[in-house]
């Protein structure tokens, strides 16, 4: 089976499957791709462009028994950029579950990293069974 | 656009796109996904099963100056279980690439583990452009 992804929308799921959501966006004249993978109780969120397709940081966040806060760490990348980790954190917040993150754009655009939360809160409204 | 993978193989590919290529294989009575996310200089490989989605180890691997040995390391997970990096390790030492790996199945297996390494290598003769 083969499919090609064009920018628009491409999902896989049934009942004995790994469930992997792809969508992407152009923000600023630059296609940011967002790619999903579904685990149990949480999610696997890769943001980045295909010109330059990396893994340079990887952040997880889960819930804190005792604060309110998601915990949130950089597994991989410069601990010294806190974007991944804290976007993994946000997204723990909002959907109460276990949040792996690669954020690969340049951290330096902060607006950019506006837009790209807002698409990713926005899919999940219209894709609630796919984080 | 909807495509359902049920246990044979699918892929995305076009100028501007993220090549992402999933496959599996059903050993041992249990079907075992493959998830690969081709990166620049490299690729990012998931082995599990869809009854328990997980990353619970990341392996990355990458060539060395000094050594023919590739350098690999575990950036998350159990540093006692070497599978991960060990298997990376090997990716890179075939690929000449960057490696990232994530092994989510039992590792107690070692026989599994064979069966798994031989089928990534077969995948690297059918599809070679995906890793």
């Amino acid at each position: 089976m083969e499919a090609v992804l064009n920018g628009d929308c491409s999902s896989h799921a049934s009942a004995d499957s790994i469930s992997l959501h792809d969508f992407s966006e152009k923000f600023l004249e630059q296609r940011v791709y967002f790619h999903l993978m579904k685990l149990s109780g949480g999610f696997f969120l890769w943001v980045g462009t295909a010109t330059n397709p990396l893994i340079s940081n990887l952040a997880v966040s889960i819930l804190s028994r005792t604060d309110s806060a998601p915990l949130s760490t950089l597994v991989l990348g410069d601990t010294s950029d806190t974007t991944a980790s804290a976007l993994a954190q946000r997204l723990t917040k909002k959907t109460k579950k276990q949040v792996f993150v690669s954020y690969n754009l340049p951290v330096t655009d902060s607006n950019l990293l506006l837009l790209v939360e807002n698409r990713i809160k926005q899919e999940m409204e219209l894709h609630p069974d796919k984080f």
